[in-house]
């Protein structure tokens, strides 16, 4: 039996993950975003029907997914009838029990990567954490999450908070950092390619290695020299002044306490 | 004809340099190190002699490498005559003035990258930075850095300082950051290696995609519910929430003037 999916949500995530549960674990049939657009072009990838109007949602769906804003999750979802079939949603951040009362059956599946739309991802390599208010429904959505994914994991709501705030550090604190530098080099008419090498090396040994012992440069060294220096080069960019002035005695405490 | 170098420091960067250079470029007959451990480590390591006294740098070298924190490259140099033999500084930050008065051949040998010793790095794809106090000292580096890496440009002292700035945000701060997500989840009892995928792709997206492009999660979106949530979680990681709440705003800000 290959279940009907509907897809609350056409954003980075739910791009992704509609595509891959259509090709390998049922059928999308309907695409909700407030944003018709993103509802249309997700939609027409996958042949599935869309909708920007919370009333027209499907009721001929088998399985709810719901990838919204989190602070949008409850507004939208109060305003369907999803009489009682299973309910997933996809967030790090948000528990369980944010689906408390708009089914009797509701479930996480929440893949740990960061998406952006028309970037391919390898899905099979990664780690998705699912939790369920029953077991039924875990096994259920257990097994979606391993029709996709290699690495599935059950996790309660709290650790996989935990979980997101840590990717909140290892991937969006670090592009906006990969950001700030791209910046600051185009501003000296660098091209931003001279750091690829650097960024790609810098990836592969924290996973190599634990990322405690990649440690190197001017702040784990505490070379208050170049420290100073680089403050002074900075004058004319606060926000990286600030920010380099802060992280840099972050590493220095840190490595201390060792 | 091969040169014979002399280095001058035994670190992470010399470590990788020395063995790049006796390899393809000449030989390296003595390595210096006030560690006398870490010069021993390093000259067995490429047949060369050792010594841990400035006094008993070698006269015999052809070409003399600069790899010291830069802190004490001054005070170590004032003690040795080159003979206004080429005496080369390998690093980001330091101005090539800083030799100024230990020889008349003055270079700049930098390679952009992060180097941690017993971790092998293919240096042809490196980018090395340039620089010389005369065109025959520039043609000298020049030549010597086109032996090791493919990517060797010609650039003066401030746009390396900048270069160095700009790899200490996408590589010390980026994995700085790894490891706070590291010991964040190894006191949960989650292991780092979940976040390997989601560090990966953070790397490749940046290099495939203008990572200004590639940012996500919940600060570029200013998703309120998930950073107070996030903040509450992290009341008793009192300078992970620190860090936390002072790049959302960077991230929140920098994306809010496009």
């Amino acid at each position: 039996m290959s279940p009907n999916f509907c897809f609350i949500g056409a954003g980075n995530l739910a791009s992704h993950l509609a595509v891959e549960l259509n090709e390998k674990a049922g059928k999308v049939i309907q695409v909700y975003s407030r944003t018709e657009e993103s509802a249309r072009t997700l939609a027409e990838k996958i042949g599935a029907d869309f909708t920007s109007q919370t009333e027209n949602i499907t009721s001929a769906a088998d399985i709810y997914f719901v990838a919204l804003k989190d602070s949008a999750v409850s507004e939208v979802l109060s305003r369907v009838d999803f009489l009682n079939k299973p309910l997933i949603h996809c967030s790090g951040s948000l528990p369980l029990s944010a689906l408390d009362g708009f089914s009797s059956k509701t479930g996480v599946l929440y893949p740990l990567q960061t998406f952006s739309k028309g970037r391919p991802v390898d899905f099979s390599k990664i780690p998705v954490f699912v939790e369920a208010n029953n077991r039924e429904t875990l096994q259920l959505v257990q097994t979606l999450a391993e029709t996709i994914s290699e690495k599935v994991t059950s996790l309660d709501s709290e650790k996989r908070k935990s979980l997101h705030i840590s990717a909140v550090f290892a991937c969006n604190f670090v592009n906006h950092f990969y950001s700030l530098a791209a910046e600051f080099l185009e501003s000296m008419n660098i091209e931003f390619d001279v750091l690829h090498p650097l960024i790609a090396e810098t990836a592969r040994k924290a996973i190599g290695m634990h990322p405690r012992k990649a440690q190197t440069g001017p702040a784990v060294r505490y070379d208050e020299n170049i420290i100073d220096d680089h403050l002074t080069q900075l004058a004319t960019f606060p926000e990286l002044k600030e920010l380099y002035s802060s992280i840099s005695k972050s590493i220095f405490e840190h490595h201390k306490k060792s």
